[in-house]
């Protein structure tokens, strides 16, 4: 099943299903109005959204053409945006960069950062900065909505309250990372509004691309029209979103609607840039540019200035983009 | 105006207007079914809860026997919860302590960290944690709930999104703060759910108790029945909440429901503890124990433990509660 929300001039948008070759949808208004309303109650929800979907797929009722220019992020006010770093070798690289903490990193148990979640962005929204000259970076990660997780939940508990399943751009001013590190607080104004696709689907629609917790399908990031990388996310990711999800609970209760990011998508390799054709990059500028300073003694890959356009895609076995595209151009507010 | 959200069985739960003596309250829901609801179109819903609050207050309606221990938190999950810290010998003292940061204090921009807003808990809500030895701590602070905010706000526009006004007890388990600092990544284990007094009031209706944006009441902390703290919130809060808000506001919207908590109030003494009946304590115990290693050379004061309580209230000039009583036990989860 494939979930959207459309814009309605409402904060939450209207909730519909998309079709499984997402080109028609059809209002899920009498289920329900909204997906954080369709996750408050999902083991009625959830089912009655199915049978539409299957409905919809058979061509027993009509949709309207389906447009991704229309869509907000599924959920355009969440209720919390927690991020895990399930890629060590993401980790790896950026803690190189200045400013980082030269802690050893811990493989034991996940990093995760509170994330804003009040204003999440439409994949096609332009990322608003205040200033051209902050290290504008981009972040390419798979993300999970989940039910509500108990304190202290189990692996089982955590992996089965997994909803949905999307992908986002985790926009990352590297310039104020630093300062965000220094104050000790964690990242706050180094992480302006995260961007979703437009599509979010249930992980059992995912059939096999959908296994151990984690998405087995390649992140397909494109700068400026060209290739930057295409890391599979269910390669080396240490943590999967099961631990991701029990490490979020450890000293808390998770609401209904939170939404898990899994980290920047990154394998490991230590090839350079420009990514070659076949070739597996970076789905973020920052571990490109480390990788540039060990093997040629510079970072050459610039960070975003305006005018700037990053697209992220997850893609399927048919070429095809699974929960649409990410498509923004970086702009000044 | 007073409003206050109780319990019917759903996430958001009900909105009420509660009379100016807080004995009687009557449903929203003709107007906004929740606070959230009232938020998004506080043009509209604003003045139109204060005329039922009029109306109630001059007993041209019947209200129902105004009950706190029905009452929620004012939102029981919001869109953002965004510590701030306003007063400095909050930061001082506690950033003696072991793993903080030995940086310089910044007197120049305020800290903020991103706190967690999925399932913020009812005034009488437990303290629940999963361990005893965790350095239980409270922090009483006072809090706003604010309309949207554009990115770069003046301080004007900043001062006047502010909606309601209320207090909050931001738990803190001391020990994992330490782990948290050094991850790098912010509070996070170490910052479970924040509880909030049952009653929200707008600025107006605070009178010369709310001015400069800053709130100017005692807050007064008993631990065990045994008077804490009673520092002045309006005293020494060296950030004001618009200052907080155009800080929050530097790279990125904030959405109408976002709260801000002022940081732990905090004025400028060196009396150590037992706070004498007129004194001016403290409103968390990590900034006693702080004191108390400087005076006596070690820390006397325990943090808390299962079964202990802890009573937050803003005194008014009548001696009445203004928001309502914070009144938590701790308890094994």
């Amino acid at each position: 099943m494939k979930l959207a929300t459309l814009k309605n001039g409402r904060p939450d948008g209207q909730l519909v299903v998309v079709s499984a070759g997402m080109t028609q949808c059809v209002s899920a208004g009498r289920i329900a109005p909204t997906l954080q309303a369709a996750l408050d109650d999902w083991a009625v929800h959830g089912p009655a959204l199915a049978a539409l979907a299957a409905q919809l797929d058979a061509g027993a009722i009509a949709g309207q053409p389906f447009d991704t220019a229309h869509a907000l992020a599924p959920l355009p006010r969440a209720y919390q945006w927690i991020d895990g770093a399930g890629y060590l070798s993401h980790l790896e690289r950026v803690r190189s960069l200045k400013g980082s903490k030269d802690a050893e990193l811990q493989s034991a148990r996940p990093l995760l950062y509170q994330g804003g979640s009040d204003s999440l962005s439409a994949a096609t929204a332009p990322i608003l900065v205040t200033d051209p000259d902050l290290a504008i970076d981009f972040e390419a990660e798979v993300a999970v909505i989940i039910g509500a997780v108990p304190m202290r939940a189990t692996r089982d508990q955590a992996a089965s309250a997994i909803r949905l399943v999307t992908i986002c751009n985790d926009v990352s001013l590297r310039r104020l990372v630093v300062d965000d590190l220094q104050n000790g607080f964690g990242f706050f104004h180094a992480k302006p509004s995260t961007a979703f696709a437009p599509v979010v689907m249930t992980p059992e629609s995912l059939g096999n691309n959908w296994r151990d917790s984690r998405l087995h399908l390649p992140v397909r990031v494109e700068v400026n029209g060209g290739l930057f990388g295409q890391p599979n996310a269910g390669t080396d990711m240490h943590f999967d979103f099961a631990d991701l999800i029990v490490e979020a609970a450890r000293t808390r209760n998770l609401a209904a609607g939170t939404i898990i990011g899994g980290g920047t998508v990154s394998n490991r390799h230590d090839e350079g840039l420009p990514t070659k054709p076949g070739g597996i990059g970076f789905a973020c500028i920052a571990e490109a540019r480390t990788v540039e300073k060990i093997k040629y003694g510079r970072a050459r890959t610039p960070f975003l200035k305006p005018g700037d356009t990053v697209r992220i895609a997850a893609i399927a076995a048919d070429g095809k983009s699974a929960f649409g595209d990410i498509n923004q151009v970086v702009a000044l507010a």
